[in-house]
């Protein structure tokens, strides 16, 4: 199996399907492009059909997209998702939400894993995306999260989608509730977080 | 099952799951909310707690957004993917493609479901979606879709993530390759998606 990916500091996509690959356990060799090259977009190609990361090859069959590459390894590990047929639900409501939504979070804070940004003021729109994260966060860690620190218990695709979200909040040191807080510095103190993050600042350094 | 679904005129999202929910034959009343109306944000956080639609009802649990919704209906009803399992994982890559891009096609050419409108010039981003959407068309057909005239044959969750955009192309008089354009109109004509139409239609002259 092979994951194409994006550098380790800015490709939030390519962390999310990142961190479910290594959910699974199963070996995976990373094959990293770097972004904002000229030739970024011909040597994503060469993999990706879609031109853009992540990509996911295994047995010569090409997935891309994060959430399609979550749902691919959850076939075959099903304990990527809650294993409660309600939470899996909401967990996929939550997860699809933060796939299509929260453009304003995205281009203005956009991910630079490991680094201190803070001083940022949100436009409304930012803003309001951050209320309605905190608030996934608060309903799922109430209602759903009572067997583990995460949002469904358990560590699930439902985080993994969210992971770079946490990176962005501690970056741009955002304000949270002492509950979501609480959540984020639980996702930030995964060791896969925390591995990424580590690679993010080597990149950084190079 | 309560299915909440904006206009069919302009509600391309709640058009993928009921389009999902129509595929499965399960009994389910719609519950229409009127889009762009002053209380419209309050009639949606009712049931919805993204204060977007499509939201899914059933047994006490809500279900939103339109990519969930279907693959929480496809946990009951499998056959609403490709059985294949790779065939699977590039409906799901495709299907999340669609979730998550085509953002300018999506401003420059709003679904206006049956409306005819043609003569828009689109931007070379909305070109650009539009040129991408082809090629997966014309990718899946060629290399899946032999056993029907849908995007991998049968009729499957893939065809309905593409199936606003089929009535988008229709509305603004998009030329289409002849692959692509054949494929069109196999969706524009599923029953599913003239039932859908017709009930916009009446809502246009209501």
């Amino acid at each position: 199996m092979q994951l194409i990916i994006g550098d380790k500091r800015f490709s939030s996509w390519s962390m999310r399907a990142w961190l479910a690959v290594k959910a699974t356990g199963k070996p995976c060799e990373e094959v990293p492009v770097r972004l904002r090259q000229p030739d970024t977009r011909t040597q994503i190609l060469r993999w990706s059909p879609s031109g853009k990361l992540p990509c996911l090859l295994e047995h010569g069959l090409a997935v891309w997209d994060s959430l399609a590459i979550a749902e691919y390894l959850a076939e075959e590990f099903p304990q990527l998702w809650p294993q409660d047929a309600a939470a899996r639900a909401l967990a996929r409501s939550v997860s699809a939400e933060m796939h299509s939504g929260f453009a304003a979070l995205r281009n203005e804070m956009s991910m630079d894993a490991g680094a201190s940004l803070p001083g940022v003021m949100p436009s409304d729109a930012c803003a309001a995306d951050i209320a309605r994260i905190q608030m996934i966060w608060e309903d799922c860690r109430r209602d759903q999260g009572l067997g583990g620190p995460y949002l469904f218990g358990a560590w699930s695709i439902a985080d993994m989608m969210f992971a770079p979200v946490c990176l962005r909040f501690e970056t741009y040191g955002v304000a949270l509730t002492p509950l979501a807080q609480a959540y984020c510095q639980s996702v930030l103190a995964h060791p896969h977080v925390q591995a990424w993050k580590k690679a993010a600042q080597l990149e950084r350094q190079a």
